[in-house]
């Protein structure tokens, strides 16, 4: 099973499994650095950023939005973009800190944001 | 003292006090999330956190550039970005992850960096 969500010739968007609304964005291509990326490729993820972050601000009222590009392990181009809570597991510490609690934060109607954003990237 | 170390009418640059080359850039205007910013706004982000990035690469050579926006304690539209190696105290975990040994990478000539990278913003 795949958690591919959309996908064209210069990206595609993975679902990561999460407490909170999760997505990944990696170019096709392998890149190391995001500067190592051509400007369409750039653009392209910078676009998609922002129609996420759009659509999960609209159906998840989030309390804040985090956004992260770090490869540290992986040394393929991706970008993250997270609904954050205040009740999830981690908040206000980024996803990768400290937790702080376990969180009650439900995600619900997950399936019914992948249909509405993919709608919107389309 | 400040730790501004270029600013327009659009944003500012500051220096975070850490073992590595670490750079945020915060917009001149109060917006909480990315997409609330205006676009010349969030063009002069990308285009800032591109420079920069090439910069850090050319001058440092680190393992890996690391890229992010949370603002989940402070809710001011800002950016990191960051130069990790492999002998930082986190490597390969984010600079907010679990620290993974006492550090040993040594940073040099940051003020020469510095200078070098407003010349290339200007």
């Amino acid at each position: 099973m795949t958690n591919i969500i959309y996908k064209n010739k210069l990206i595609k968007i993975e679902i990561e499994n999460s407490e909170i609304p999760w997505l990944k964005i990696f170019s096709q291509e392998l890149y190391k650095e995001f500067s190592d990326a051509p400007k369409e490729v750039r653009e392209e993820i910078f676009r998609l950023l922002e129609i996420i972050e759009k659509e999960m601000i609209a159906f998840f009222s989030p309390t804040k939005i985090n956004i992260a590009s770090f490869g540290n392990y992986v040394p393929h181009l991706h970008w993250h973009i997270m609904a954050r809570f205040e009740n999830d597991s981690y908040f206000p510490e980024p996803m990768w800190g400290t937790k702080q609690r376990e969180g009650s934060y439900e995600l619900r109607d997950f399936d019914r944001f992948i249909e509405i954003l993919v709608s919107k990237i389309k």
